[in-house]
């Protein structure tokens, strides 16, 4: 255990970058790529299984465990980590993309955020401090700037005006930021699809000086090739001893060519959301469960994975279980994905460390291409 | 594993009786509980949960499955145990009972019951000679007979003409089964609330002759006297060498009921069906954790179950994910409640053997009395 929070960088190749996140509850391989849980809970997934899967950290959503149970509440409980019995490292979100995303009757001033809880419509003030201060009652080990997210596409005048709030909010968020042994603060790069109020966001954004930096505002319907070319643009500016973090994405393509031009950090409901959907992960690209073609297939989903459910259930059982809406289904598809989003990580750091990350994505990619077989 | 389906009386306390019932897929302690698997899963559970609670059998729904995904489609995959990776043995009902509560536009005929699926409203037709054949396509190590079940309260003659008809259908079942090494097929005692028709019930039944015998009709909103004064009207007429099954039954105080009477098999979704709805059985009675009392209480259920659920987690996450729909709440609690279930069915076993059954349920009741202490 460390300290502090930490970065260090232990081989690159190309832009691609494997590297070491040391926090107060653990170490964590990066690239990484964090399981969501939103409410203190995966969806449908036991904390075993998510440890199982191999994630070292997870995501937390301050948005909903703010509202319901309170972050006070949590921290008289003795804060996320002893309130869920998830012991690794937890990233928590600001809250500003879930006001914006699902709260109600939003009003955005230079103080704060007001908006009414999408639960019992109670009215709620959240200011960069007080975004601050819940996540240090929730006992977050990376906590993220409280920033102002608007959908893409959107008026170059608005997307600057929120991007210099956002930059004014990360200054109060790093002075209201109570630094101790091991927690860590994140800038967020915003911007748009501008490059040139990208740049400004990440190059202020590194004089004010966070422990991590993150690209925000993307995944938020604009194409893949937008998204790379922000990652692309933003990259230079970011100082290389400190970890990379892209909120959001993705699917498994997008954690290919982030981690192909430097990403070191990744969240997103993908797994868990197609897991409850009847959609695997798998390294014949995605498989709908859901499709009459399973209905009588004893093969399992792959009898090479690494996951147990994935090797020792057939096809036909998945099929009936997402058909027949058991929550089953949805608990084993979401630990199957996991499993699979955290081989995939593991593959690709190792690569990395080997120098031969292109060849890798071209086998992963060549896999996804051939596709599944059909049964017999 | 034993050759053939048995059972063996092993130790009596006043009616209460501890037995081993043997099947191909393993043992059984009796009196055992099994856990309602409808659709070939356990709603919310993975099965290395139901294993490990102490569960050594399982109850699948031959009405889900004949309609989804089909006996011929399970018998093709190899059958239930294979299907759904539940190793252990498998009791499957006939059907009839949900025929009843579940299909519509039913019409019961000498031949057979014709129904529409509540799925698809697909016309089916299900006689005593299809229940077994379906039963044996999905590999049961127990099959039970295709039974008419009545609602009560009912007029007499209406209850006694279905408990003709179930009894004509028993000795149909018993023609059609087609007897292999380890399998078993049950009857039915039918007859509502009528002792002389229990009677007359029970006793062809055993002329008849099947492995054991189970009493249906109950647990279908009769008052508890009445459940227990026909459990009682049955038992003298029932061999002793044979395995007694209360079908549908029940609650933890009606095992007790019911065990003190000589009954050595039961199953009932009530404890995954509350545990989906924020209950949890203890040993201090049940729990309700959608309760805002439990919001901030940091204590688990039962620091001294052994389920590690009900010992790891705090009950103000269990409220939380209850009160936030979370399936791992779901999931949390039907777990701990199968395992509260599989502990009080051990210390009855335990009990009885050692001839202090009363002083043990004595014991429980007071538990429940005294109900659950207050958080600080």
């Amino acid at each position: 255990m460390s300290d502090s929070f930490s970065f260090r960088l232990l081989a690159t190749d190309g832009a691609a970058r494997v590297g070491e996140i040391a926090t107060a509850h653990g170490r964590v391989a990066a690239p990484a790529f964090m399981p969501v849980g939103t409410q203190a809970a995966m969806k449908a997934v036991h904390w075993r299984d998510v440890r199982a899967s191999g994630a070292e950290i997870v995501l937390a959503n301050t948005y909903h465990l703010m509202l319901r149970p309170g972050a006070e509440r949590i921290a008289a409980l003795g804060g996320l980590h002893t309130f869920s019995g998830w012991d690794g490292p937890i990233l928590t979100d600001s809250g500003g993309f879930q006001v914006m995303s699902l709260a109600n009757l939003r009003t955005v001033e230079e103080q704060a955020v007001t908006f009414r809880s999408h639960i019992d419509g109670a009215t709620v003030v959240l200011s960069p401090e007080r975004a601050i201060e819940i996540q240090r009652l929730l006992g977050a080990d990376i906590a993220m700037q409280l920033d102002e997210c608007i959908k893409l596409p959107a008026a170059a005048s608005d997307i600057e005006q929120a991007m210099r709030l956002s930059l004014r909010w990360a200054e109060r968020c790093k002075r209201a930021f109570d630094q101790r042994q091991g927690r860590a603060l994140f800038g967020i790069v915003q911007g748009g699809d501008i490059d040139r109020l990208r740049t400004e966001s990440a190059r202020t954004l590194v004089d004010v000086g966070f422990h991590g930096y993150a690209i925000g505002g993307l995944a938020v319907g604009e194409p893949a090739p937008v998204m790379l070319r922000v990652i692309e643009q933003v990259m230079p500016h970011l100082p290389a001893d400190h970890p990379r973090y892209l909120m959001g994405v993705g699917t498994p393509e997008d954690l290919l060519e982030a981690i192909r031009r430097g990403i070191d950090m990744f969240d997103c409901v993908l797994p868990t959301r197609n897991g409850r959907h009847g959609m695997a992960f798998t390294r014949f690209g995605p498989i709908n469960l859901r499709n009459a073609r399973h209905a009588d297939d004893p093969r399992p989903l792959d009898a090479e994975s690494e996951c147990p459910a994935a090797r020792e259930f057939a096809r036909a059982y998945l099929h009936h279980l997402t058909r027949a809406n058991e929550t089953l289904g949805a608990m084993l598809l979401s630990t199957i994905n996991l499993h699979y989003y955290q081989d995939l990580m593991r593959g690709m750091r190792t690569a990395i460390a080997q120098r031969r990350f292109e060849d890798f994505c071209a086998a992963v990619r060549q896999g996804w291409a051939a596709g599944d077989l059909p049964p017999r």
